[in-house]
């Protein structure tokens, strides 16, 4: 590929969203251009990364299903017998854009933003008896999301690349085995190929709600994640934080005596960090207590320690409701006799169902609201003030420091980006379309199925996040959009290291190395030099009548910049396809 | 591939549009599942066609342009700015599916079914210099189009798959030279390799509203294909019909008698069949007369012989108007004081333009309408009813047996199917974007582009449409879902048939010839045979204890019927990859 064939050029500011790494530098290279918010067009160097990252998944996947395409517009009767239609926020639909369009065809079509309610009917229509499954078909395409707030650059866009793969199961465990046994082990394949193995865990995540069981979510380390990996030293478990079950930080003072309880009054003071300064008690002392209302109207008083927040999934496990959601003003009005903000365990009616978390355990003389507007009660006791919890839950969000339950060791944390996740799915989707299957005994049984997702321009963004140094990008050689960058330094194309340059373009090409070549020789060197920094090609080949003279070509590690002057002849044997 | 890893099987009776041998063959195959209407799943199979013509044809655009990969979601006022938001009928939006996602996004997009209105301004951000001309970028994707009526399968759908290369030039010359030096030769390269260059025209076609020059498109003779295609014999020039130019076929009566004209009432009598059986004349000797008004209000009476109709862009160019269209019912009574059907060129008012075609040339004793609802005149004559035309033009739709004014011979027409069209498009969309470059002289200077069409899905329902027989599919080898289709006819996996089949599978697959294996041992071999000579893939290899005891495999090309028992040393070497 000559970089003068390609009208994309490297230019010195991303149109926007600079303050991601990915879309300023992949911008910046020439590989992607924003179109409009959560849109981007791929640039020829930005199509040949994606296409190298589809394809390398195309062969991990390929080992475990069978590769389909799927339309985009699905039917929406389809969408709304799953009854995803009215309730998926991101949702989009396609429809006749002109009356001209409408008056051919006024049908509404529900825009893919997943496949599910098109391959459940598909393999319905095809597999009728037990014998028929198991079976696996996959995609790699176009998605379309409304994201309320695109951001990150290709992190989270409005209509982006994934692969979707799809499972189909005449019983349960052949579902978790297909899960475990072969899901996993492909994507740990695909990722230590594009070279994410490394700083890539397997982490446990909310199953949402397709499912009892646990997701597993792929996480690549990252410092500007969005993501909070929990992970003990020494265990094999990783969990986001949205599920990472913890043992409150100790925090013990059953040394201290006593002291009698006390009504504070501190005006307008909500936030923990603020009402510990104010009463100047430690953070610990504090107690933050929320009051909830589950989806059949029962009252629940979340209690944690001051620096927690509660977990809302946690809390619904606990209380055992379908769903529940923070109480409004009034209710808690209703409940406590105070505005919002000075809720507290002490004196709820019997009606409300109070939770302590284990980080509220003992404790003595601490913080809590005293459930009248403005007013806080300190030095409060259970047994004394407040009987003594029964029991305590674990209902709240973990911080780094909590313990992990099962190793007893505190949580490391750190953040990641998501490039991969796969569900059970169990019978929801095979359910909501009537598609069982005939057993070994004759009747009717029913199909278990499991999804797989890998957002590969996602992955594209993350390996920009994750590969590059203040110069720009490091694409590992698998995915770069060539393996080797040749810099001619000269006059003209007639010049002798032009044709040298030339010759071990052609050279290399024949035996399948993919090479950029700068034939912009009215640029200057420094700015071709900057270029070739910039797109991140693996190993960089400058020929200029002094290297020439000397070996014959300067050769450049761009990750650890190590150069070396070899002979034309080495030179191409330093890199292969 | 193990056919039994594949959910989607073969079926004895497509799901719809059995009429369309495509869609018939490619449902009944297991290659295509209609969603709905105009709008289809690939299943494994027809993904594997599909992946090879795609990837085919990728290789020869990479010639001649950059791949990249633009979004279907456009901004509406992009194609605002080009005039075509609210006149292209097909087009499709994107807007939000329901009102959780309006409150996030409440924006619309228009939906891909072109990329004009992306690439231009995209292209106009690096490009700035002539000396960044030419380039030319291409891109492989889903486009949507609201068809009024989808139909013939994959040929006409509301989703299906297309390239789509765009070229920027500095010169009307330049954007010339690439439209016949680079494209078309590229286009025919690539017809070749899948295997419809014998068959396969460049074709004259009507530029559109892009260009005053013509379009050129590539049809592949079919039977049932929708547009016809004039071509003399020993000519290099084929027409679309839309624009054959044409020479009446002859009809000479120059030896009669003038006979005196006379007006014949015949009620209700309007097609021209009807109307010489009635009036027991020639068909030749009837006249049409048809009004159309003008964008700027001019009536225009236009006259050919009774079996031709009224090509309206010729007759648009000979009016030299920019648009018309046939007048209403009262204008027509206004001009001729009778009903439609009974217009005639004699006693018009002088207001209304004439324009005769050549058909109606050299005739005595013609009929045409009398002005006069349910009246025709017989026997008029030039110079005694109606002043000989000064001149005739050619404003009719050719039919077959007209003459090519070029050579002078009688056309003959085929049907076709149109699998790839190129377009020069002047600067329509560069003025729409206010896309100039700077010129050597330092002044802007406006952009030439031109547009590059092929609709893979299109080309894939066309392979069907033109190779198969009444048994099934007959793919090319390079675009077929594999090259051999191994049947082991066996009880069990453990049987020496089936073992040494899978043997043959492994070889053959390690040496890149990829294979289908029918491991479906409970089906009995003559649907397991029927199914292969179904699917279609060009070498059948049948294993079974009788060819074992024979030579070893019985070979047998799908396309002739050739059956040959090889050992499984020359079965393995009659195939490469």
């Amino acid at each position: 590929m000559f970089l003068s064939h390609i009208f994309a050029k490297t230019t010195k500011e991303s149109s926007t969203d600079a303050s991601s790494a990915n879309a300023d530098l992949l911008e910046r290279g020439g590989f992607i251009h924003k179109t409009m918010a959560g849109v981007y067009s791929y640039l020829p160097l930005g199509t040949r990364v994606l296409s190298n990252i589809e394809n390398i998944l195309r062969e991990e996947m390929d080992k475990i299903g069978s590769e389909v395409f799927l339309p985009s517009l699905a039917p929406v009767e389809n969408w709304k017998k799953t009854g995803r239609y009215d309730n998926v926020n991101v949702l989009l639909k396609a429809s006749p854009a002109n009356p001209f369009s409408a008056k051919h065809n006024d049908a509404e079509y529900a825009l893919g933003s997943t496949h599910e309610e098109i391959i459940t009917p598909l393999v319905q229509r095809y597999c009728t008896s037990y014998q028929d499954l198991p079976c696996a078909a996959y995609q790699i395409q176009t998605k379309f999301r409304n994201e309320p707030r695109p951001k990150s650059g290709i992190l989270r866009g409005r209509e982006f690349r994934m692969k979707d793969l799809y499972s189909f199961h005449a019983s349960e465990e052949d579902m978790l085995d297909y899960f475990y046994n072969t899901s996993i082990p492909a994507y740990t394949s695909f990722f230590k190929r594009i070279g994410l193995g490394d700083i890539t865990e397997v982490v446990l995540a909310s199953g949402g709600d397709f499912s009892k069981e646990y997701s597993r979510e792929f996480q690549t380390r990252c410092e500007t994640g969005e993501d909070h990996i929990f992970h003990a030293p020494g265990s094999d478990t990783f969990y986001n934080r949205e599920i990472a079950p913890s043992k409150a930080k100790p925090w013990d003072n059953a040394a201290e005596e006593e002291r009698p309880r006390e009504d504070i009054v501190g005006e307008g003071i909500i936030g923990v960090e603020d009402l510990a300064a104010f009463l100047k008690i430690e953070v610990e002392r504090t107690t933050k207590t929320l009051l909830f209302e589950t989806d059949t109207g029962q009252m629940v008083a979340a209690v944690v320690r001051g620096e927690y927040d509660v977990n809302e999934e946690k809390l619904r496990t606990v209380v055992g409701c379908k769903s529940l959601h923070l109480a409004p003003a009034a209710s808690v009005k209703k409940v406590t006799g105070a505005e919002v903000g000075y809720a507290g365990p002490i004196g709820l009616p019997d009606s409300v169902l109070v939770i302590w978390d284990d980080s509220t355990a003992g404790r003595k003389n601490f913080e809590c609201g005293a459930n009248k507007t403005n007013e806080h009660s300190i030095n409060v006791n259970f047994g004394t003030d407040i009987p003594a919890p029964s029991e305590f839950h674990d209902i709240k969000v973990a911080r780094e420091g909590d313990l992990d339950p099962e190793t007893g060791k505190p949580y490391e944390v750190f953040r990641a980006c998501e490039v991969g996740n796969v569900f059970t799915l169990y019978t929801k989707f095979s359910d909501a379309f009537g598609f069982t299957v005939t057993g070994a005994d004759g009747k009717q049984q029913p199909v278990y199925m499991g999804c797989y997702g890998i957002g590969t321009t996602r992955v594209m963004g993350v390996l920009a996040e994750v590969f590059h140094d203040e110069h720009g990008l490091l694409w590992p050689a698998n995915i770069a959009p060539a393996r080797v960058h040749i810099v001619p330094i000269a006059k003209t194309s007639e010049d002798k290291p032009y044709k040298e340059a030339l010759k071990l373009y052609e050279s290399l090409s024949k035996k399948g190395v993919t090479c950029l070549f700068d034939d912009r020789l009215n640029a200057t060197v420094g700015s071709r030099l900057a270029d070739a920094d910039l797109i991140g090609v693996p190993t960089r080949m400058v020929l200029s009548a002094k290297t020439l003279d000397d070996k014959g070509v300067e050769v450049k590690d761009r990750k650890t910049g190590d150069v070396q002057m070899l002979s034309l002849k080495d030179a191409e044997k330093s890199v292969s396809a």
